[in-house]
């Protein structure tokens, strides 16, 4: 049996989750079972979402647009209550995976929600350590912490070398979402 | 009218094919007319091929398998027709241009085609200068060019930190190809 890796695309530069969505049509081509889940990130907010639901990809979303504000401002009970929203999602994801066989698995912006304490590091890490062996995972999001670059097959870090927000260029619907 | 920026994904990482890939789905999910040349790779030679083609995207190649080899063990005359053949695919993808409006130009493994010498750089920046103001042009392969990087609005340099090459991994179906 194949053996899955780890993958993880992170830095600030452009290309995360654009790399991730790449390698999910690469893997649908050759008719891997494929899920993604968006971590932080509404239904319908990107162009690429309704293309992989119409090419088979199971989709899931946590979070949503509020996703990144879940982790500012809140007491200890709040934060508590997100995270342990976000491990209940992490367990139906879980059994999910169990239920159907999946080839490959995308965690976007993943990253963001273990360095913002939404999601637990040590639930998370018995997740990956649980996976089916043939399961090849991806996470992306700026910012990946050390230990998950330690445990991660392949990392690559995208570095902005240029940005047209710099140039005062605002997200263009298309090309950014 | 929208102006169309110029973007490079050059590096020794992982991801930069994947990326210009999930550009070109977001893209297709909000209605944009898109082409691909793979300037150095063979038509189905990878997962997303296939994919590509049913969503609508105009495809085109040169050079196929052997496009990595071309530069190599030439002679000048040899290596001068190779460039000519190249600018005439050049000139053929301009035609095309100007006959349908596309959204969005995927240039891939272009950045090689340059440092090779196989694709001449003034006509190739006469082809940039010259495109239709709207349309965005993703550019990518390694060792891109520095006057490219120049005249890019958007450059990430996916850098590799890890890759499972190095662990004696080899080339998987579906997932690097």
């Amino acid at each position: 049996m194949r053996k899955g890796l780890i993958q993880v695309y992170t830095g600030n530069g452009r290309g995360k989750t654009t790399a991730a969505t790449g390698q999910i049509i690469r893997a649908v081509g050759r008719d891997f079972r494929v899920m993604v889940v968006y971590w932080l990130k509404e239904d319908n907010s990107s162009g690429e979402m309704s293309m992989l639901k119409k090419l088979g990809v199971k989709t899931f979303f946590w979070g949503g647009i509020y996703g990144k504000k879940l982790a500012q401002d809140k007491t200890i009970q709040e934060k508590q209550k997100i995270q342990e929203n976000c491990a209940h999602f992490l367990d139906q994801v879980k059994a999910e995976i169990e239920k159907q066989r999946y080839d490959l698995l995308v965690f976007d912006e993943i990253n963001i929600a273990l360095q913002c304490g939404l999601m637990e590091k040590e639930k998370f890490f018995d997740f990956l350590r649980d996976k089916p062996v043939s399961l090849e995972i991806i996470l992306t999001g700026r910012r990946a912490p050390q230990d998950i670059i330690d445990i991660a097959d392949l990392v690559t870090e995208m570095r902005e070398i240029k940005h047209p927000y710099k140039q005062g260029i605002k997200m263009r619907k298309g090309i950014d979402y």
